[in-house]
């Protein structure tokens, strides 16, 4: 992440915002330690190893980011508020940690990040732990315009690459091939991390499939996922396409995949739950079980992290609100004959939703 | 990975030996969540992002594979003896776990791995949670003969990016341009993963620094680290080299540093705590704390993980076993000039140790 006057101010700002609700969820204290959520208050994204690294924020004021002292140059830029912690090699960093929270009875972690050897260590010392991640997904959740802008640039890579893929994509090529292509082309253009995942034919109707030496063959159909991370925030587009012209399945699955996309972008505005927008696909997805099968939700929120809450699946009720951005990817996939989904980042708007990116939709066709 | 019968018949075998290890350490079952345990035991490396995949292996037989639906058809090369156990959008895969851990009341986990949110959800079922990532590390350090070979592979591919760099690099060149082509190369030449960190000058005195727009200049200490993944194992070396004839400074630290190395791995034999590793490199380096200063531990064992334990740091009594694979990087840094690091993958047999690169530790000139 770029670090300059504007970034350092928001962290400060963000470093009191989870200061007031640490106090406002009745802890002494919060202990963050997701890289991207150490990366939202410090502009420091760490190189997260074995060792350990964390920002503790206190109710009561005060606050520090400790780090090992092999990067204990990579802090300078952080909010003045922060204290720079940093220990040796003779130590795992719990220590110092508890030192920071002296006196906290009840202290806040991130449930989905911190390791049960941290956790139990802290329990040990008499700190009560509370699962905390939703007070600093809430904080994380509602991107300023700063962010969103970041993640569009991010879409706008995104979209050169989609020209690439398009514009060398041809029988006899292979997955590795062309997916490598992609990620030199995003690292070339700025991209600190990317995960090109395109795949043809009946590896296809697998979406976490990764990318094998299967070539590119008439028939296939090409499912396109490509994300990227630029300055820090990440985007993440789906488009497919057919080598040669389309046969019946996917012009029918294509067309039910744009018209649930079209429903759960619709319904990302503010106060809907997370789930109603998992709903809206899903019930066109499932007019048509002969056409394929729905394999996963409707998508996720996009930042500093490639998949980070809320999540668009059943089991969250998270109100949707202003400054929220989603993939919304409905996909249907069918095992021998590959799979369709089509995807974009949305932001939640008080007005409309907008699209962060201008890239057709259109089912491409290579030409054989 | 990839997956063929000795693969698959390798993880059955180690599945069987974690059940003994289980047993052994008075535990009913044992949990692993962490992505290169579960590709130890079954051969699949999982993408994990919010989506628990686990293993599942009870002392009394039985076992499973616990993945998200969206995954399910990546497990078909596991071992016969899990079973395969997928859970859809709608669950966040607790329940399908805790229906594995029925009866069971002392489960190990990797302490280092499951996150505080999955542990109090099983121990809120009323499992209590041993910390077993000792267990688990037990096996996977002693690497067999086909995991030295795999890391020995990816050495080479290292050696050959080492060939690159010294050809291409000239005054000029930015870090980013330099450590970008490395990282294509590696990808060409089959990594599926990487992380070249090769600094320019001052910027080399931060071991963790990533590669920036600085531009590399007459007098500059060129700090080459770079690893990379291959089939799963990863390899991980570092060598320097100087812009023009190197200083009076480079020349010292260099010849300390290659000493340091070379205590270091003469000590890497059976029975040697990790600790010891690490003393017989910092006595060499501490006689001379005019030349820089010492910010990081000898090394860590590498294989599936790029860190893994054992660490070779001052407070591991672990001794070393046949087997073993680990870095030996010590370094001496000095702010604002840059720093010295060598680094070779070193495994521990029950005669001398054995490094598996062929790669000269030279200092390289670059010529002006």
């Amino acid at each position: 992440m770029a670090v300059n006057e504007s970034t350092r101010t928001a962290a400060a700002a963000r470093v009191e915002r989870l200061r007031e609700a640490t106090a406002g969820a009745g802890l002494d204290a919060f202990v963050v330690t997701a890289d991207e959520s150490i990366a939202y208050l410090t502009g420091f994204r760490p190189l997260q190893l074995e060792r350990l690294f964390a920002v503790v924020v206190r109710a009561d004021g005060g606050g520090a980011v400790v780090v090992p002292k092999l990067d204990a140059g990579q802090v300078a830029e952080a909010p003045d508020s922060l204290a720079r912690v940093s220990y040796d090699a003779s130590s795992d960093g719990i220590p110092e940690l508890a030192e920071l929270l002296d006196g906290a009875a009840r202290v806040g972690v991130e449930e989905d990040h911190i390791v049960f050897a941290r956790s139990a260590a802290l329990t040990s010392r008499g700190h009560e732990l509370a699962p905390g991640g939703g007070v600093i997904f809430e904080l994380r959740a509602r991107k300023d315009e700063g962010e969103i802008e970041a993640v569009r640039r991010a879409c706008g890579l995104l979209e050169a690459a989609y020209a690439l893929v398009w514009d060398v994509l041809r029988p006899g090529m292979s997955e590795r091939e062309l997916n490598g292509r992609v990620a030199s082309f995003l690292r070339d253009g700025g991209a600190t991390d990317s995960h090109p995942v395109i795949l043809f034919g009946e590896n296809a109707a697998n979406p976490h499939a990764d990318p094998t030496d299967r070539v590119l063959r008439e028939g296939d159909v090409v499912c396109a996922d490509i994300s990227a991370c630029l300055d820090g925030y990440w985007g993440d587009l789906t488009r497919c396409a057919t080598v040669g012209p389309p046969s019946d399945w996917v012009l029918e699955v294509w067309a039910l995949v744009r018209d649930a996309q079209a429903a759960s972008i619709a319904a990302c505005v503010p106060g809907t739950p997370a789930r109603d927008v998992e709903t809206a696909e899903r019930v066109i997805l499932e007019t048509r079980p002969d056409l394929g099968e729905v394999l996963h939700g409707a998508g996720h929120a996009i930042g500093l992290a490639i998949h980070e809450p809320p999540f668009l699946v059943p089991r969250s009720g998270m109100p949707l609100a202003h400054g929220m951005i989603f993939t919304i990817e409905p996909g249907l996939y069918r095992a021998g004959l590959g799979g369709i989904r089509l995807e974009d980042d949305v932001v939640v708007r008080d007005g409309a939703p907008e699209i962060l990116s201008t890239l057709p939709l259109d089912l491409v066709e290579i030409s054989l």
